[in-house]
């Protein structure tokens, strides 16, 4: 059943609901905050990044879904910074509030197979070739109609090259459905890309779009180390397949499409992300509305404002250490430093990042 | 006694105190968090624009020293956000940590007497005539000494044009006097300017000095209407006397300085703001670190960064309810909104403001 409260457009100085309290909601309460707009963080952990700088805070489980429905009551939309928000705690904060972007997104990111055949069949945009895995029986078959090599992966809950497994010959098999501990799986068939891209667009609720310029992502160790944009060769065709994506999904918020490019210069689908995302960090610092003013500008019914940047952009993310160079970092006229509030700085854990203007478009 | 910790540098995670709550203390406490710092805002009001987006808060009156003193124990640095703090209060919170800017900054620019004495005697810097009033005795020898017109002000908490009389004929003292109350004045002589402008410049505990180039201000009804920057015919003149102020008061943090200019292109101060200034707001969208950034870096011993803006920019306040008109205002692709969070759009209040970026420099 539709919520009433749909189609309000939420005004200067109304209260907006994040699930999730880490570096993505800090970043989006920042953003709120300087619009006059108040937030209202909902997560687990006490005193996390986004929390300690926000209007109101609740510390509970995301299982816990009579809280969620009293967090809910309290503000006048709902967001979340991270796509495993269970379906459950979504339904139960959107009979309170009007959750953006909508549970179809969280439910179609949650999981690769829903989310691979979704972008296929309902949004007619390309994805690699991809089988469902359930069983070493079904692996065996998938292969015989994907090819090797192929990539194993969990269904659901991996991130950052967690719960993969690249097969390169048939001896690989066993040893990978093992290592999947009988989890429901996906085959894909392994992408001999040319570079890793992605698009970072957004759709408010009355239906207005705007998307950034192709972004062009290095990943270290499975985690983004750069994203440079406006990246060369953006011919806008990415850009048009997000925009299928959001029509498709009746999309409401920022949502972030990584693409494999190929040699040929076809585009085809890795994942998708119903929130900001790692690789649109270089818009704060473009001269133009960053990605998560942009979210919450969408959500709230706004304006979308200009997604056009003002300067060639370069992020490079600090992970664990690389935050101990802060004063180094922060002495370069070209660049901006966001840190995000974390205390230990742990190896590989997402500590802040760097934007670089590299020069003005 | 000088604090054994005034040379400490504050690094990430660190805690800065800010006395005061308003829209100054919120727009530095966001640039705070983007560098992963904290804040503990310290104010007589519940819940106003910077307590609710800022890690701790405590609410006392600026007299209650003891308050004031364990509000400090918890900083690693203390700032202000307004010059009107009292000596006491000053005093208090220099007991227990560092207070940047110092607190002869304060002194000098709580009274306009003292300011002008010393900025003409102390730091070598052009201002205009001026003389003690304290009897309509005072006024009428210092009318002599001066001439006409020239303006009654009082010496201490005269802001946006209040508490001021201008006097154009003899006929005017008695009046002028009168709407006085016997408060300790200062009569300055009538300044016949081209324009008013200001710079906002910035000293680093190292010593490092930082200014962004001339603001061009208009002001309607004694209020700041609009900052344009880089102004017009800078020649860099106006930035070494704000310097030469800086240097005099061996000063730590941002300092703002409005100046008439003269007919003759010869600056005089009219007087010195040692915070961050609105008309300094531009530079959050100029695509350098910005004010507000600029002082916390200067505060905790940061490298000062980048001043000089990447576009030329028009900043202009939004009073009472031209907020209102936020829809509007968002959507034109050259704005940047900035809103404050306050609730009652009274008149003459200020709300917000736009940052209009005009063009590349």
């Amino acid at each position: 059943m539709p919520n009433p409260k749909n189609q309000n457009i939420v005004a200067p100085g109304g209260m907006i609901g994040i699930l999730g309290g880490g570096q993505l909601g800090r970043m989006l309460s920042l953003a709120a905050s300087r619009l006059g707009l108040n937030c209202h963080i909902y997560c687990p952990e006490t005193n996390g990044p986004a929390a300690k700088i926000s209007t109101q805070n609740t510390v509970g489980a995301y299982e816990d879904v009579e809280a969620v429905f009293a967090f809910a009551q309290n503000c006048d939309v709902v967001t979340y910074e991270f796509e495993n928000v269970p379906a459950q705690t979504a339904k139960a904060a959107n009979n309170a509030a009007p959750l953006r972007p909508p549970a179809l997104a969280l439910d179609v990111a949650q999981d690769r197979l829903r989310e691979k055949t979704f972008i296929r069949d309902k949004a007619g945009v390309g994805v690699t070739l991809f089988e469902p895995v359930d069983s070493v029986y079904d692996l065996e078959r998938a292969i015989r109609k994907i090819g090797l090599p192929s990539v194993l992966k969990t269904r659901r809950l991996g991130y950052d090259g967690k719960g993969q497994y690249v097969i390169r010959s048939e001896a690989d098999i066993r040893l990978a459905w093992d290592k999947m501990k009988d989890t429901p799986s996906i085959l894909e068939k392994f992408v001999d890309f040319s570079r890793e891209v992605s698009v970072i667009a957004a759709r408010n609720i009355q239906g207005e779009i705007a998307a950034y310029p192709l972004i062009e992502n290095v990943h270290k160790n499975h985690i983004l180390h750069t994203s440079t944009a406006p990246a060369p060769g953006d011919t806008g065709a990415a850009g048009v397949l997000a925009r299928k994506i959001m029509d498709a999904l009746d999309y409401i918020g920022v949502l972030a499409v990584e693409f494999f490019e190929l040699p040929n210069g076809e585009f085809i689908v890795n994942e998708i992300a119903p929130r900001v995302h790692n690789s649109g960090h270089w818009t704060q610092d473009a001269g133009c509305v960053d990605q998560f003013e942009l979210h919450i500008r969408a959500i709230c019914g706004w304006p979308l404002g200009s997604t056009a940047p003002r300067h060639k952009m370069q992020m490079t993310n600090l992970l664990g250490e690389a935050v101990n160079d802060w004063a180094e970092l922060s002495a370069n006229p070209n660049n901006a430093l966001h840190l995000y509030g974390k205390t230990a700085p742990r190896i590989g854990r997402k500590m802040g990042h760097v934007n670089s203007r590299l020069k003005p478009i």
